[in-house]
């Protein structure tokens, strides 16, 4: 499945056997380290070559104005765009007169590795250069999950059989010059060197920089320092400047011997301490992270993983690309939120600096599920930073007219900054899609101190937003009209059947919190009434249906538009947004990405399973999947139909799409709800898991090539464990008190130390769906 | 109904008695003179103060880049611009030590009076400088309806009663400053300084100026000479630099002594001659006038405008205001329209800056109803612009993927310059609204030449792009799909019955020409097979109606979404798109503008009478008229409905859009449409005239307070001339062949020297209509 043939497939890493410069930048994306608050890119040691170099703060940007040609009331005046931040990455290298370049001189090998139990990135190579007086080099990475501002390299040279002079210099710079991004060069100027220097110093093999960002005035600060191993002649020098921290050391080294540096680096910034304050925060992380020392380091991370892989690992056998696939997202997804503590988990992790470094509606909807049921502390974190947006949220709502929250499209902060409101403010689902991760959060841990507190707010606020958008008509019925639902090649339609059901949800779990915490409802000025209204509007919530097709249309009128020519779309038509106009995309039925189909997995209980078969074939028909937030839900809705080839496939498109780099856009950073969906298509798709009322139902079965499934899960303080193979399912509980699950709507109670075994259930059969031509999903092979 | 205490109520003139400084730019526009090719804004000769100075030629525009927060697919790059060209009305005046500046010393009077029998615009004021030495001036400034590139001043000076020193200096000033608009600065720097000089020249009391505009590549020349007349020691100077030419007269009068001054000035401009060749066209054309005289200049105006008032005159008796404010607008929709030739006529005329100087569909819709009936070679001329820019249109239907025309939502030179699609490209009715304007003007005139060059290709492109745009459904009905209709509270929504309406009569009638042209049609390669598809998709037009509340929807659902809450919407509060987001107006129901009531005045074949007034009865309800382009419309349903008051109320408010300056921008320009909606408002309102298939067609019936209406009009190369009071229109031809027209559906002949009497029909009666709370028209009083 990993096309790149230096990747081969290996369970439990991705490895690099050899360094291909075109897909450089690609390959820094995927093996990033990140912790959820620092992130690195995985550029080369020496910096360079690059694609992108990048070091990422969770929260830190700049802002730039944003420009309209027309403008409009509500419309956001400016923007935030995530930066990178000083690089502490950088371990130059000279050998006798030259620098390592793996461009330059003969590069005899070169090998990465990201090591998913570990949480290391590894890499050796052996080079010569022109002198023909070659090095052998080691490097060991990581972004350390326990210590929150700490990453750390260990870095090894040795000569290969002649002495040379080895001179290291380890480095933090600030405002790297940065390949020149597309668009407003204007722009481009604004984010040029975002970093103003404030302090720097240095002194005994240590340095830092304290920098402020200029409009968004936040300070910015990173410290460096090392523990050396070489020859006794061994040198060390350090230097500082403005936007420059400087560890020389220098050696000869003889055959045999090998400098060692282990660089320990800190990284933190804030908006509300003093410079000072953040300067003496990084030189304690430093301190820290001294103490424990490198192998310390290194055992913390691996212990943290280890205790993650325990309850959450999935073992797919019979595709040994699906295998490593779902490690390599869930090692990811986890990376973007481990740590993330009060901060969002970005569209991209902190992986690169794609959409501008922004938090979308797709970690509500996607990553966080994934993390409810392998890593529940980091949802709790990401839904009380959205908590944290409230004010804004509300003050949104206020000046666009309406009740309770409007949550920003697009933000880093909580500002609104999305430019484009019939694909940004319109788009007023995230309200639902934030009330649905709150409801599956407390479902699945129990939480209820959060549901009394944050959750409930959340829930309140957000049902108040859909009481105020939609009114009851003539006929009694709850409409709610003139929004944007996932799909984005149509906008500003009513009554958008997936924000429908999701307002529907948000309102009656918004209904039965308030009416477990009074007290919080109470405070919350949630009265008798305004739970009634809730319920109302959710009681009468309308849901259009096209009698004559006999499916839903995804919003009022959709399948009376003309069906887009797909006969005549070339395939390097698409992306169609690059290529026609959003006129003529939205007024016909076409569709970028799952949204009816969407609504079928998340409300699957508003549906019939004939329903659901005929709504998938039709919109199967019409998706092209413009967007890597489709295939994973194709997979679970094809999985439930009973196209299991098809969902096999759309779960390799899932968790290839930043391996076989199919957006084009993997240089600006992973896909992390793209890769979540992996897990979903897996879970949701192949163990066809449902949640329903806080139960977790199963309906499981393999497509021919994946033999075993197993997948480990935390439920409630459990640990759930289901296996599956052709035949049959069987759940066992790890740990904890005895709980109920439902296979195939069959109650099943699983206690530690028993198995229950159920048998699959044969899956539906009816004639395979057509896709748009040329957007078939590519036929997956298992085991390649 | 003029409110402002200085201007009074004449039928023949515009007079204002005294300055007031506050409302100074709004005066500059109703002041403007033009002759659709060169415009003068009413700025005072010695050109301090000022509201907003200005001189225009049409199409004489720069480039500027056009931002976009997050760009689309198809979105138009380069905006244009309409700049301030050199000025050429400059009389600056020394008396003694002191500059004439109305703001110093003592200005004993001031008057200025635009007369729209002659065409000019005459000043006179009395002024003491602080040393007490003071003077009278008179000047009389006019933009020559005969000769095109002309304008002219007569200037005269004389002291009140002492002897003065008088320095006059005549000027042409290029790159004046102006007062910074509003918006991005980014964008008014780059308009700042449009014009660079190129040649210069002076001498015996001439200057020439010719300059070149940086990025569109223009060349715009002026050139200025004078007779002058003074006292035997007049000194007379003459000096030129890159952005100035300059005429001094220098003369010391005494009392009955006076110093005369004619300037004639001459400005024009190419995009494909050379510079000389431009520059040498004002030097001609300034030769030409000067043989003409300043009398013979002022005798071709009066000539001019005597045969048009001859055959365009409407007389208004009991309502001094709207009697002088159909002439007002008469002249201004003439003079935005008389010469353009080969050029667009501006949303703004040659008035103001307003909108960019763009054209926009409201000249199709609104001004050239007039033009067809008052001047038909000007619309003429307009619609040969529209066919000039055909290649551009049919290059923009190509980009977007629609097959014949898209024109511009707004253009100079026929690019599209809108950057807010949803209420730009997809106002996708103004090809239909340009069809409407060819098919009234061939009816009209008898133009068939036109019809079979011009007429048929302008209706067969935009014919084109309906049957492309439409799709018949599964029940055979042709729907359009996600348009704009006129109404820009609402956006890209289905089935828009003004649309539907209007392209379904572009459809016929380009089927009908093609069919009486057929050697044309081949040409156009229009065969048997095209003619059927529009005819079917015509007859197949679909046309929503709400049979619960038995009104027509303005588009597809309309009458489902929720209604504005007018109630809680506060009087400062409008315009509404200034205080609202447009997601919340699109989803609601509340009418920025007619829209089906627009479509039930020019497809009222379409409506039973009944639905007309239900319908109007339903959108008066909704309707906040936050555009200037709604009074008139309403004024004719309503008149056609039986609310007579209410159709004079409307009338009255679209007469007085400027001199009230009720849009709060007439600084910028005025407004031609609603200005010649004043004579829709009256000969399509209270004359009920309407164009059946090539027939006029009256029902007339005169609100209290107007005892007399009557209209003078060209049809088919004859003079109508209709006479209404309170019981009976009367109906006489001028001159030309007999003609049938209808009364109340009844054919009358009528011919030469022969009165035809018919009794008015009395109105039918209904209740009142309401409007949203506190936007009810303002009642007019006739006669005030």
């Amino acid at each position: 499945m990993i096309r790149h043939p230096s990747y081969a497939s290996e369970p439990w890493c991705l490895r690099e056997s050899a360094l291909d410069l075109d897909v450089l930048a690609q390959s820094e994306s995927l093996f990033a380290l990140s912790n959820g608050h620092v992130g690195w890119r995985g550029n080369l040691d020496e910096g360079e070559p690059h694609g992108l170099p990048g070091s990422y703060l969770n929260g830190v940007y700049e802002t730039r104005p944003l420009p309209y040609g027309e403008a409009g009331f509500g419309y956001p005046e400016v923007g935030q765009t995530v930066i990178n931040v000083t690089n502490g990455k950088l371990v130059r290298l000279l050998v006798d007169d030259h620098p390592f370049d793996v461009r330059y001189g003969e590069l005899r090998s070169h090998e990465r590795r990201l090591d998913f139990r570990t949480g290391v990135l590894e890499r050796s190579a052996e080079w010569l250069p022109e002198s023909g007086r070659g090095i052998r080099m080691r490097s060991t990475r990581l972004v350390s999950l326990t210590q929150r501002s700490i990453a750390a390299i260990r870095y090894e040279v040795e000569p290969i059989d002649t002495a040379v002079r080895i001179v290291i210099q380890s480095e933090l710079i600030a405002n790297e010059a940065l390949p020149a991004p597309e668009g407003d060069p204007r722009v481009s100027a604004l984010l040029e060197a975002p970093l103003c220097g404030a302090e720097h110093h240095a002194g005994s093999a240590e340095a830092s920089l304290l920098h402020r960002t200029e409009r968004s005035g936040l300070w910015v600060a990173a410290a460096m320092a090392h523990d050396i191993d070489g020859p006794a002649s061994t040198l060390v020098t350090a230097e500082s400047f403005d936007d420059l921290g400087r560890v020389t050391i220098i050696a000869t080294l003889e055959p045999g011997e090998t400098l060692r540096l282990v660089k320990f680096v800190a990284h933190d910034w804030s908006s509300m301490r003093s410079g000072p304050a953040v300067r003496d925060q990084v030189a304690a992380a430093l301190a820290g992270a001294r103490l424990t020392g490198w192998v310390g380091l290194v055992d913390e991370q691996r212990d943290y993983l280890d205790h993650f892989w325990q309850g959450a690992d999935v073992v797919v056998e019979g595709d040994a690309a699906i295998q490593q696939a779902v490690r390599f997202a869930l090692l990811h997804v986890l990376q973007a939120g481990a740590r993330s503590e009060g901060r969002a988990i970005a569209a991209k992790g902190l992986t690169g600096p794609g959409y501008d470094g922004h938090t979308f509606w797709d970690t509500e909807t996607f990553v966080l599920p994934v993390l409810t049921y392998t890593e529940p502390a980091a949802v709790l974190h990401a839904l009380r930073w959205r908590h944290s947006i409230l004010p804004a949220a509300l003050e949104r709502a206020r000046l666009l007219g309406f009740d309770g929250a409007v949550f920003p499209w697009r933000t880093i902060t909580g500002a609104e900054c999305s430019r484009y409101w019939p694909a940004g403010t319109a788009a007023f689902h995230i309200g639902a899609d934030i009330a649905d991760a709150v409801v599956r959060y407390v479902d699945a841990t129990g939480d209820h101190e959060f549901e009394e507190g944050v959750g409930l707010e959340l829930l309140a606020q957000t049902a108040r937003l859909w009481r105020s958008l939609g009114h009851h008509d003539s006929e009694g019925r709850f409409r709610i009209d003139g929004v944007t639902g996932p799909d984005e090649y149509s906008a500003v339609a009513d009554n958008n059947i997936y924000t429908n059901l999701m307002a529907q949800h948000n309102l009656r779990s918004a209904a039965d919190a308030a009416e477990r915490h009074p007290g919080s409802a109470r405070r919350l000025a949630i009265d008798e009434e305004e739970m009634a209204a809730w319920r109302d509007a959710a009681a009468a919530m309308f849901v259009p249906y096209d009698q004559k097709l006999e499916v839903h249309p995804q919003a009022d009128g959709f399948t009376d538009h003309d069906i887009w020519d797909f006969a005549s779309t070339a395939a390097d038509q698409y992306p169609l947004f690059l290529h026609f106009p959003y006129v003529d995309l939205y007024r016909k039925q076409v569709v970028k990405q799952a949204d009816l189909v969407l609504a079928m997995h998340l409300r699957g209980d508003s549906f019939t399973a004939e329903q659901k078969a005929r709504n998938f074939a039709y919109y199967e028909r019409l998706t092209v999947r413009d967007s890597s937030l489709s295939a994973c839900t194709q997979a679970v809705l094809a999985a439930e139909v009973g196209h299991l080839h098809l969902a096999h496939d759309y779960l390799a498109e899932a968790a290839r799409i930043d391996f076989d780099n199919l957006e084009h856009n993997t240089r600006d950073g992973l896909h992390i709800a793209s890769l979540a969906g992996t897990w979903i298509a897996l879970v949701a798709g192949l163990a066809g898991m449902r949640e329903r009322s806080g139960t977790l139902c199963f309906s499981p079965r393999l497509p021919e090539g994946i033999t075993r499934l197993a997948v480990t899960m935390a439920v409630r303080r459990r640990r759930l464990h289901i296996e599956i193979d052709a035949g049959s399912a069987t759940y066992r509980l790890l740990a904890g008190e005895p709980m109920e699950v439902h296979h195939e709507g069959e109650a099943v109670t699983v206690t530690v130390g028993e198995s229950m075994v159920r048998p699959n259930r044969t899956a539906p059969r009816s004639d395979p769906p057509t896709q748009p031509i040329g957007r078939e999903p590519r036929r997956h092979r298992p085991g390649t």
